[in-house]
């Protein structure tokens, strides 16, 4: 084991009782960034935290809600390491729905309730308490590291590539570690390589200028419906196909080492669908579980609505209709690209149909064979006490491809909380053994980098 | 002019205030059969009116919404004509899109606005109007009148088809006169000889237990919303064609004379597509006005509904998806063969989607030479002020076929309102000097039907 890390370790559990209570100091600050409700006073306790674990702490502008950086040097040469996380955390409705007050952090059976538990403020605060151990049990960390947590990753991160490309100094690192999102499994910990990027989109048909008699003017006004169902089918094909032209320009072959990590992922897929209440997988039915997660770019339809939608009949044809769909992208995939090819292909099947453009997030990637994914395993091991596998992208989109892409640095994500976080949900929880399994592994991880970069 | 009628249209001329004040009593009783909504004290607003206006009245109850009759004898051999309409209306809703409440009836510009104001309220009243002004005027009716109106027709009649064949003695009557739906043109009045039947439908998807992050859940979860778009691409093609196997198989072609009618229709299609804000037709585009109407029958989308349809975007897979489908039917299609046919067609395309049936009507026809269309000509020249045109059949559903099918009488709809009534949508209305019209030509058709009888 790496110099300091048996006397880190010691550290850290011997601190469980303070660490707790500083993340429950810090989830009683709601932080509520599409609704502005206490951001700024959760950035200066923030803020207040890393100043507090030994890092320089400053609290940077940005056209929206501010970033909180922290950073402290290691030795000369050794390697830096970028910590990304987010204070902000999803608005708590509905609130009758919790069964404790959602910034009033509760615990019950090893958990602790509360909006941010896992999502993610439980799992950045496990890298300050890491870090906070080191200093105190070494005096020094034995690589450099450098903290950046956003306010607006719950809003869609607006204004985190800009802010990167405008910080390439300051955020200039080896590697990036984020702990984001649930774990896929009970015990054994996860390394993710990617995630899925996504483009949102709108498109809407009008009719008439007001709904119509379907008696009066059936088989003489066009339906706005029936166009986007005509449009719709030429997006997906019912066998699951995307058939947008040259959508698939840029999709990257899954790589045997890809197929092998895959293959090892542990997973019941019957136990997965059960756990929704399905039976079966979407089209086409051919394909393992992970696969449709990792292999593949995705064509949704989010909602989509015209017409009558009360009870009983209603003889109308509809004014207008509209839909909402999100195309999760892979690597290589790059949203405006696929946007350009998606207005394209609207423009030649149904160009009387307006396209907005609601949201986009570039797909990353980081190679399964990066040298430096080995001490991550490690610290995993250490801090989880069971050996972590390998998810070469995930399906949900975190703005990692600033990391990958704008830094082409080696991005990983960790996940530290429980896979029934709740993230988004009313009730959101974090294990607490989980959290310390987390504070544990980011100490590790510090020594490890060390270790290697030796 | 037959006798007693010069003294009665004079009459109908100055009853004008009270007729109109007695129409906005009636258009200020909300009777909304779909959601149960004031129809039973309509029903007996209706009642008293028949009775004013010196019918024996009477309630019949039904399985639903109960009828309003009445009747009134006259000399001994005279013909009977029965008058059908329907005093249940349509949901007012979008209630932000009315200029003036619904249930308020307004005058503007020569129309009263109200819900019911055209669809039928203000044409079945005329009918009552000009059958008070005889009986004041004459002291008797020449011929012998019925009057069946109806309480749940914007629920699609599901108990006239009982109810007439119960009541063959209460209905008996040599010809059946409906006055309803709008007219296709501003001066010269129509007669119509049938009507489009009609089926409605609901089919629903369900995916997961409850709505689902498209991130995690994307590429393995079905899509409900996708199952619907993907069924109802089957059902009718972007061409414009339905192609529901069997559909087609009872469409009687059109005849001769139906094409001779069809072309003496006075029209201009680029009027009527303005009118409501368009530009051009649904697919196929290759056919007439008219024939698009009598022609063929039509498979519409009144309402679609899946997912989040809120502002901005919201990354799920929907749980459920549901639509509903108006097929309108023309002679000699029945809608119970062609729902078996919609059903067996999805349960081969989407086993898994449920279908669920709404309502369904058959279609009318009575023969364009039938002699008892003579006086009805003549009765329309004289309230309009001008010669009336034919037109095969109507697009709109009515259940015309108890009379002509059930009963096995002729069937004339003869439309008081003016054709942007704006029936089923907000801001309906009627143009105050058709209504009067309106009572002028039932005044005029009972004293020519006592000529054309002697």
């Amino acid at each position: 084991m790496p110099a300091h890390l048996p006397a880190v370790l010691a550290a850290c559990d011997r601190n469980r009782e303070r660490d707790r209570a500083d993340l429950f100091r810090l989830l009683a600050q709601p932080s509520i960034s599409t609704q502005n409700v206490g951001v700024r006073e959760c950035a200066g306790l923030v803020e207040a935290f890393l100043d507090g674990a030994g890092l320089a702490a400053q609290i940077i502008e940005t056209p929206g809600h501010p970033m909180v950086f922290g950073e402290r040097s290691g030795p000369p040469g050794a390697p830096t390491l970028l910590l990304y996380g987010h204070y902000d955390v999803q608005p708590p409705d509905p609130l009758d729905a919790w069964v404790s007050p959602p910034f009033e952090p509760t615990v019950r059976d090893g958990r602790v309730y509360a909006r941010g538990a896992g999502d993610n403020k439980g799992q950045f605060f496990a890298h300050i308490a890491a870090l906070r151990a080191w200093v105190e049990t070494a005096g020094q960390l034995p690589v450099s590291v450098k903290v950046l947590l956003e306010g607006e990753e719950e809003c869609g991160s607006p204004h985190v590539d800009g802010f990167v490309a405008a910080h390439r100094e300051l955020l200039a690192a080896d590697l990036v570690v984020t702990a984001d999102g649930p774990a896929h499994h009970e015990t054994r910990p996860q390394i993710e390589y990617g995630v899925r990027g996504l483009l949102y989109v709108e498109i809407s048909a009008r009719g008439a200028a007001h709904d119509l008699h379907s008696g009066n003017w059936g088989g003489i006004a066009p339906n706005p419906v029936w166009a986007l169902v005509h449009l719709l089918g030429t997006v997906l094909s019912p066998a699951g196909e995307i058939t947008v032209e040259g959508f698939h320009d840029d999709v990257r072959p899954l790589s045997p080492a890809a197929r092998d990590a895959i293959a090892r992922i542990p997973l019941d897929p019957g136990a997965a669908l059960a756990s929704v209440g399905l039976t079966r997988y979407a089209a086409p039915e051919d394909l393992g579980h992970v696969e449709r997660l990792v292999g593949r770019p995705t064509a949704n339809i989010a909602g989509l609505h015209g017409g009558y939608g009360g009870e009983g009949s209603k003889t109308i044809i509809p004014a207008e209709a509209t839909a909402k769909l999100d195309f999760r992208l892979v690597p290589d995939q790059d949203p405006d690209d696929v946007y350009a090819k998606l207005l394209a292909h609207v423009r030649r099947h149904a160009p009387d149909v307006a396209v907005r453009r609601l949201g986009a997030m570039r797909p990353s990637h980081t190679a399964l064979d990066h040298p430096l994914a080995a001490p991550l395993r490690r610290a995993l091991a250490t801090g989880f006490g069971a050996e972590p596998f390998d998810v070469p992208l995930v399906g949900g989109s975190l703005p990692d491809a600033v990391w990958t892409r704008t830094l082409g640095l080696p991005s990983f994500v960790v996940p530290y909380a429980n896979h029934d976080e709740a993230n988004h949900a009313p009730n959101e929880n974090l294990v607490l053994d989980r959290f310390y399994a987390g504070i544990r592994t980011t100490a590790a991880l510090v020594a490890e980098l060390a270790a290697d970069g030796r």
